[in-house]
């Protein structure tokens, strides 16, 4: 069946780790469709990659699978778990990679999973590769796992249920006694886009004023190419953006993961 | 269907958003063949995406449709394009990123679109994602599209016929007035091998001595290995290169985009 | 025919070359799929090409056609050819890139192919592009040649058997006059761990102690997770490994290719 299976993981392109899972799923499913969706997450960074894959998996056909193998607790006793939403499929190492789309399905979850999912704790060694390492789970056990999945196998077939998962807290911007509302910065991209916990939602009614950094940014833009200095915008994931066009916001404004930005309205007789 | 659609982009592969458009894709037509062609194009460098596209489209089946995203002017009032060629069609945002193509077909075309090609100017949303982001047509407006052309809805579907499209002047070298053929260095690839403007067609009859970045070069080798010195050869794509055998040639010459080659005929006295 | 092709090349991934290779092999073969092994090779690192290969090949489906194409050579005399094993068909050029594959059917099997294996020299050019390139033969041979392989011609028809190839020394480790397991690191991967060229089997009996680089670590790991320090395990791909938990053991312990690792058993009154 050509089903889709994505790969996100930290074990970059230089070496033949994520070939190694391609080829333990071929070897089981010659016709699935495997996708890429990165190999540069930080070494052992679960924040970032369970960031990236809540930004991205919406944008996949229904059933897809995504395999996330950021997996600094290999060989010891952290469980492996596949997760059935009604749109994906996820299969993970149970250390919080998954935080974002159990927040999707219900905020303040927590670690229980929602009625509306499911979920199983890896442990049917029929459907892993034999022998099974002691470092790489990721292509003895987890590739082999989605590629079976991949194949109708039931979900049954691979463990028993479970009820409760890792997960940490996702970041959510509060709003202060003054009323001025202060997220932070959950993730700074490629381009030095800095991406925030605010989404439009969010955002006070008025024009706003954005502080970050020691810099003001006054309004929201509609487009990169409408301000040549830093600019505030909603980016593609629903997050109130930093940018600056033709340029780098997160190197100008030497800003880090959980640096702070602070909107208040400006008023009228300004 | 098993169409092959290709995509090229300034994105890197830190984050997810190559990802995003392959799962878009994927969504409308989940049997496409997606083949990545770079996704390092410096930022917003559409030259560099161009010269790249122009060097690969010819080597891909009849038919391909590449996907090419560098996009600065997203949100703008820049026209998002379809051109059919008779070997491949080509969706990209209408900034030159197919002056290549289109001096392919037509030398000095300039923003004229040579008869033998079609274009549209993709304003149909009904191929469209819903809703669209400011910030990424790439994932919302150029996937799917491409995704739909993929499947066999027809040109005319997308949007009206267009007959120009923006292009940039391509390179080409010129003959001083003492007979000296005066080139530049439009790309250096990752080896550090310097690509010329210059042609097999282009060189003067007779050995040809080359002039570059203070270094002198006597005549064309046949494979890089003939030299451990500098050496000219004719590369992959059919213009002259400055390489290094074993060595990157760029970091040796301090060679950059722009830099001037002058060849010269080396007499029968000498 | 949904046949695999993988590619390993030093290619990078910021040029369009592996782009033409994928191009070019769709061109003959519409169905492949295509798997990038690696393409961060570094430039000319024939050695670095064969020991990833080694550590990956045999996690693909049966019938995988490899293609490794980091060639100093190309445009010289050295062969292109084909090697047909009983898991896999390798096509490379012929400078030792096959060693570890060579290896694992015949130890000390030097530059003889085992007689359970067969080779050809490719020549015949009806199943390359034409024209050929001087400098890129991964596009003009070596693609079209895997492709055409993938859809079932014989082995036969692209060139005349040969029985031997050109191979390196694989790296083994010795034993000192003293008893002392004198091993070396023969690759280090993104994560910094350090592999070896030890296997479980060389180990000897009892508690192992290892010395490198002015470092002891003693006895085996069997997680990553066991200890904050340095740890010796045994990696994914069977040979002992140094890494650092949540570190980079290379960066930590300055270690390159080619460093020194001492085996010694810790006795028991100790």
């Amino acid at each position: 069946m050509a089903a889709t299976i994505t790969i996100s993981t930290d074990f970059g392109l230089t070496d033949g780790y994520v070939a190694a899972m391609k080829g333990a799923i071929l070897t089981v499913n010659p016709s699935a469709q495997i996708v890429d969706i990165t190999h540069h997450i930080s070494p052992q960074n679960t924040k970032e990659a369970a960031f990236i894959l809540g930004t991205v998996y919406r944008y996949f056909p229904t059933g897809t699978i995504h395999l996330i193998i950021v997996d600094p607790g290999v060989g010891s006793r952290r469980k492996a778990i596949i997760l059935r939403t009604p749109i994906a499929d996820f299969i993970a190492p149970d250390n919080g990679i998954l935080s974002y789309v159990i927040g999707d399905f219900a905020r303040n979850a927590g670690r229980k999973i929602p009625e509306t999912l499911q979920a199983v704790a890896i442990t049917n060694m029929k459907y892993w590769r034999a022998p099974v390492s002691r470092t790489f789970h990721g292509r003895d056990i987890f590739a082999p796992v989605a590629a079976h999945l991949s194949l109708g196998v039931p979900l049954a077939e691979f463990g028993a249920p479970i009820t409760s998962i890792n997960t940490f807290p996702l970041p959510v911007p509060r709003l202060s006694p003054k009323g001025v509302l202060i997220g932070e910065i959950v993730h700074i991209d490629s381009f030095g886009n800095l991406i925030t916990d605010i989404t439009e939602q969010d955002l006070p009614h008025g024009t706003p004023n954005f502080e970050i950094c020691g810099n003001t940014i006054r309004g929201l833009s509609q487009a990169y190419r409408e301000s040549k200095a830093l600019l505030a915008i909603i980016g593609s994931s629903g997050y109130l953006e930093i940018a600056l066009n033709e340029g780098n916001a997160a190197a100008f404004l030497r800003a880090q993961i959980g640096s702070e930005i602070r909107v208040t309205v400006i008023s009228n007789n300004k």
